[in-house]
């Protein structure tokens, strides 16, 4: 009985179209992460399971995708975890391989290990899928790829500067304006913590401040309450929750809300400076804007943090984020090396691109030229006007089949193919071809010493 | 403790160096493939269990990578199974999907889930990594990519000799010269077994006939009389053994030979056929040669295959191959679907263009122009100048720290950074830049305003 077959839920066939789209994205991530001096690196899809459990908390642990070992895997398992149906201790005795769930552990990982080939500063970028066991749900994928620009080795906030750029760069090249880069620093967050008298209460504090734009400042409020901060310690942080006006004044008020804090004091510099310089050297298509509530996994980040959200008018959470880390090789043995990156959020900027009627026109447009086959003879006649056009780089094709002229030409509209070459009996006679311009209806014989004529129109 | 991190064995880490000659090796097959009217399609990473179980043999049901249930696994696991540790009972009970084990299964399982958008004849190309539990060896992974092109619904010769031309345009696009695409016919191997009476062993005829080239005539005639062909049999095929001359006498010869048999010349006159056109179209770097004791995995071949060889002088297997194929989606229950197709090896490729010199000097220069970095003041006035060589497109960069000159510049060599550009203290009091070229060892100063003339040299 033949399988009817499905997919993995969580997953994705792309078709064509898809693919198309999909390329046209990454390329113009790809291209601007070469202008910008990043370099590729690849690294493999499954790593030991080891590098990767313990990096992401106890919920990643649980949504990394393990690899059952090869042969005879139960051989050496300890009965006891067996009799007792224990899946978490027998998982490591079972499994010594997982699926990448993010680039950075990687990332830390190959820096790690190639520390001796790897001249600092290093500017690598990586664009590879990750998997993750998470409940599918609209937008979110159990495989989906990343996009990730890191700078590790100086901690100069040029870098900061120019990960901006490279945001605005990407956007401005996509075709999309007025996105918003919500920037802070973890320093900041940290001050306020400990100048309302709550640093033993940072994490929730900053989780709960994180969510101002989703459940209100009463929301927020409350799940501060909820987490132990005291009423106190709330309202002074009050005034901080609708700090308006530009980068400077923002900036102000901040600074003299922080002023006791030597580290709120460093964070705000370092904002300046990035605001500062960015001012004076302009974006395109982006602004930046100083977001005192802005938090991000506050597990690895120690410097300034970068979120940043879709065009004004598209509801569609973040499309990219980052921000700087001081030891993210740590964790392998090699201490002190900070770093800082930027990602990008492919399937969202594609569904961005989508909702706005932004990816080019020819995006799609898969073959440029169809040739209508008659027949063996004037097909056989076809095959070496094909190859002049592909030498010339023109992606060509002859209809495989003999079919009726109608089903080629639908052929040919459904597939969005700009020209339909025709060489039936009568041009196979007086060797000519009648080129077919699909979108305008005209049409025009060339002969076929003339076909270089018809080449450079396209 | 700090781990010391390492990959699973035979997955690779890939160094910016290596990803830039990939990738030079993937875009222009995939440039070629988009040339010759293929269009890319991606399927998941992973497929369900039973998408791919038992469709590779039971070897290869052994090296397909399974992946373990996330969760309590164990909970609906018959005791039996744990009390006996029976393995490969226990597999299908914890573990639901599979790593992709080769890209032609998830393309027929594509094809038929989606037999109503796709419009036939389907050309899909498809370039993505397959995994494989085989033990590593020299030039044997784990994980690797495959570059296959398929055209299916067309039953017509004609897609076989644009098959060819295809390997023709990729190879000579990589420089590659004097490549052998070896060709033979499902149906011949089929009549010989049954002209020389052995029909019964076809299986172990044809794979005792591919391994001439390895273990020679003598052997071939060992391993035939071991799996029981009779010595009749065996002294009737020897003829073919040592077929030479031109296409044209060896399928007189093969024609002469099969006279008794339809089927014979029906794969005779397939590669009549192939031969023929090609010879008028002509090969630019490839030549085509009938091979009869080419036979390839049998398992579902049924038309022309074919094999492509090295470059005369690399010692090095195959660098692709493909063939024809009748029934590729009955397995997931869409019949009578003609398909052929084409596969590049990636790894092998890598490596004769490695051996030959053959990779472009350019393809690892990643960055263009990198200014020197002199300290804040000067890098502040660099950043607006980098900016406009990255508009202009040209991969730019600032050494992120003011490190000691000679620093900078080594690090500028080493990534074989064509111009450095300083802007020191005297050139930002005059507003200029010194260019100085890397390979030449002159140099230039040029005023800001005047950077676009340097930018035309570039």
């Amino acid at each position: 009985m033949a399988q009817k077959p499905s997919i993995p839920k969580g997953t994705r066939d792309f078709s064509p179209a898809e693919v198309a789209k999909r390329n046209y994205i990454f390329d113009t991530i790809r291209n601007q992460f070469e202008i910008y001096g990043f370099q590729p690196i690849e690294t493999p899809s499954f790593e030991n399971l080891e590098t990767l459990m313990g990096k992401y908390g106890d919920e990643g642990d649980r949504l990394i995708f393990k690899i059952l070992n090869s042969g005879d895997y139960l051989n050496k398992v300890d009965d006891r975890t067996l009799e007792e149906k224990d899946a978490a201790a027998l998982t490591p005795q079972i499994s010594e391989k997982a699926l990448r769930y993010d680039l950075t552990v990687p990332f830390a990982r190959y820096v790690v290990m190639h520390q001796n080939e790897i001249d600092l500063p290093f500017k690598r970028y990586q664009i590879q899928p990750v998997w993750r066991a998470d409940r599918p749900q609209k937008g979110r994928f159990r495989e989906f790829y990343q996009c990730d620009a890191d700078v590790v080795g100086p901690s100069s906030l040029l870098q900061e500067v120019e990960l901006i750029q490279l945001y605005d760069a990407v956007f401005a090249d996509l075709g999309l304006e007025k996105v918003t880069i919500k920037i802070n620093h973890r320093k900041i967050l940290s001050a306020i913590a400990e100048v309302i008298g709550a640093h033993e209460q940072l994490i929730p504090f900053t989780v709960a401040l994180d969510k101002l734009d989703k459940i209100g400042e009463e929301g927020v409020i409350r799940e501060m309450a909820a987490s132990g901060i005291s009423e106190a310690a709330i309202r002074k942080a009050m005034p901080l929750f609708s700090i308006s006006g530009d980068q400077d004044q923002a900036l102000g008020v901040l600074s003299d809300f922080l002023k006791e804090s030597k580290t709120g004091e460093e964070g705000i510099e370092a904002l300046r400076m990035i605001t500062a310089t960015i001012g004076k050297l302009g974006l395109s298509s982006c602004r930046l804007q100083v977001d005192v509530t802005l938090a991000r996994g506050l597990n690895y980040y120690t410097g300034a943090i970068f979120e940043v959200s879709a065009p004004e008018g598209v509801q569609m959470g973040s499309i990219g984020g980052g921000g700087r880390y001081d030891d993210l090789t740590g964790i392998f043995g090699l201490k002190d090396l900070s770093g800082v990156g930027i990602s990008f959020g492919l399937d969202r900027i594609y569904l961005v691109l989508e909702e706005l009627g932004l990816f080019p026109e020819t995006v799609e447009e898969s073959v440029q030229v169809l040739f209508v086959n008659f027949g063996e003879k004037e097909a056989l006649a076809a095959l070496p006007l094909i190859g002049e056009l592909r030498k010339a780089g023109i992606k060509s094709d002859l209809y495989p089949t003999d079919a009726k002229l109608q089903k080629q030409l639908k052929y040919a509209n459904n597939r969005k193919i700009p020209y339909v070459v025709l060489l039936g009996k009568d041009e196979l006679e007086q060797n000519t071809v009648v080129v077919k311009d699909m979108a305008k209806g005209s049409q025009k014989t060339y002969d076929w010493k003339h076909l270089p004529e018809f080449i450079k129109t396209l």
